[in-house]
């Protein structure tokens, strides 16, 4: 689904990951503001990404919740929006991430908080 | 954005509302499931627009938070998928709402909680 | 600590428990309400227990994340505040469950939706 | 309630706070370790008091939702627990915050993000 807005890995390493996008009048929602569900789809991306990017290859996981906290709207002038995904700690049964978002002026638009079952082979 | 993904009213009323949508590979993940942020998309959905059927001509809203857990992968075998939106409380300057989400055979997916700041003209 | 606040159980059934305790000004923070802690923690004690009323004897749990919304203020007058917990769903590694809790009056007060790790032994 | 668990605050500035706690067996829950609700009663405050720390005289506040996440369990050789909140957005009708609380050795227990109304006179 990440092909689908267009969001693209920028940065990778051990416990973090970057994605950028571009917000366009296609994810607007009647407000006329890009939709929460977005910024959601972000932050689900670079939590799951982060904790992902610990695990020894054949290791799995799946997001057991999100709580994502909204900062400021995001309209087409926010421009590239870039989101940075932090592994907190990774256990063995659990996983736990941080994620934000911040628009083209560096301003937040959202964080979250996330945590992951860790499934091992 | 909601027609991004093909989400359908299909019931509505003061404080509770009814989506659905069909999940298709479209929105996989790679590993191999439906993306949260389908779900997440759906919760923000139902209960921003609970929120809102409750509010008088005029009167807006906006997001501050969405929570999700994630009871159920999702799959195309889950079928179709029903979001209801129920606003517990909606008071002058915040609004509170829940959000789940069931698959064709009853099965719940997915919970949501939202708050939601008022915004009078 | 739930013995602190003297809170008691009223109610316990399979993936579902009551309890209930009296506010008073001890728990009130500087702003003259009842602080929120003692409301996440009646939220925390009902979600965990409603969990740990499924599980077979030996099986242990442990709290990953807890997501409280703050409905109303809370403070003497609320009279007796009644936590209800309920199981979402129990699986062999991750349970689910709701709280609420209302004031003497029947008014919702407080939510809570938490996630936690199942430990078998 | 601060009081009742001897919390103390060590350091305050604009848009930030530390408060101390020193976890005894009285705050253990049957399980044989601290409560939940003892971290969920340090981050309400330290998430709170960030936000308060940056309001003009006179200007209110009250918690809307608190999201804690679990990352260790917390036991009386934990140590002192330090507990950090800090702004990350504050507005003229919302503000938001983040917390997290390590242990003695400097490991962190948990994090949290809350958002809350600003109550201007």
């Amino acid at each position: 689904m990440a092909s689908v807005f267009g969001f693209r890995i920028v940065e990778v390493g051990a416990g973090h990951i970057v994605f950028e996008c571009e917000p366009d009048e296609s994810s607007y929602n009647p407000l006329g503001v890009v939709h929460g569900g977005l910024v959601c789809t972000l932050l689900d991306t670079v939590t799951g990404c982060a904790v992902h990017s610990t695990l020894e290859a054949g290791v799995s996981y799946t997001s057991i919740d999100l709580s994502v906290s909204y900062l400021r709207a995001v309209t087409v002038e926010s421009g590239t929006l870039r989101a940075t995904g932090i592994a907190t700690k990774v256990g063995r049964r659990v996983g736990f991430a941080e994620g934000r978002v911040i628009d083209a002026s560096g301003r937040e638009v959202a964080t979250a908080t996330s945590s992951l079952l860790i499934v091992a082979p």
